[in-house]
């Protein structure tokens, strides 16, 4: 699909304000898939369509997340995590995505999971670092990201958890085995 | 046994400021003892004894954690963990202290666990705000644990957790399910 047609389908989905952080989140993620040696193509994609469902209803996400299966533990943890699984399975049934690098990039982009392939780490990374966001730390993450993706993307996390222990949320199990296999490996 | 010999014997293991540390959680546990309601003799034994393994060696506590097969995970983690389960089974051993409740008090003190009990939370909240504690924070974890105890321990979680993050160390499982599991409980 063209990128042209690729975000009018997504355009429709989303707010303005949303549609404005997925450009910033596509050409960020173009940026580091050339410096780290990524199909551009399917980072492209991916960015695009990384937050398809996030304006869907609880209702239709969870219905979703219990008749395909997926892990229901999500059902325990914030609302906000459920975008991104649904949203893999929404774009492959409603746009027609075939890719499950793409669409994994999609599925992980918000809790992470073990072993990230690279497409999903830039995925992550340029979702927290696009131009259009303004929060503490930010610019480290951006300048971490211009020398090292790995060391980028355990910032990101550490920022993540901290911020939402701040909040009194829970930690999505996925997310903090994210951070523990890269610090232990580190 | 008796307080007075209690002290004789671990003051044997520690070094003076680790003993007066230990003394500090004494006294703070018998106040949260006296006010949470839990028997004052078990929380006075397990504050005594906590740090008991403190300061052996590694690989004495490695060898304890293989051959008695404690969780293997533990090896993956920060050995400052150890002293904790491999304490639990020397005080029983060398010690001759038999209390399951006590025990797992001290077992638990650095991980925490899901569904702990009163004793192991008083002797988890004991241990961050003795007074010989000097960080930031550790004045909010003591008015909390004035009014409430789940809400003080939760903090302690946060702020160990954190701490943790910023040191780009890996969060042990127990601990991040023991927050979880009194966030999403709250």
């Amino acid at each position: 699909m063209e990128r042209k047609d690729a975000l009018e389908v997504v355009k429709r989905q989303l707010t303005d304000h949303r549609y404005t952080h997925t450009l910033g989140v596509m050409e960020t993620a173009i940026i580091l898939a050339e410096k780290y040696g990524e199909d551009v193509k399917k980072v492209e994609q991916a960015a695009i369509f990384h937050d398809y469902a996030k304006f869907r209803n609880k209702d239709e996400m969870k219905k979703i997340i219990l008749e395909q299966k997926m892990p229901q533990i999500l059902l325990q943890y914030n609302s906000e995590l459920w975008h991104a699984p649904v949203g893999a399975y929404l774009v492959k049934k409603e746009v027609g995505i075939e890719d499950a690098d793409v669409l994994n990039a999609i599925k992980y982009h918000t809790s992470g999971r073990v072993n990230m392939s690279l497409l999903e780490k830039i995925i992550y990374v340029a979702d927290y670092i696009e131009p259009g966001r303004h929060f503490p730390g930010v610019e480290e993450v951006r300048e971490l990201a211009r020398q090292e993706l790995n060391s980028a993307l355990i910032k990101t996390l550490q920022n993540t958890i901290t911020f939402l222990l701040k909040k009194n949320q829970a930690i999505y199990p996925d997310t903090i085995e994210t951070y523990n296999s890269l610090v232990l490996k580190h």
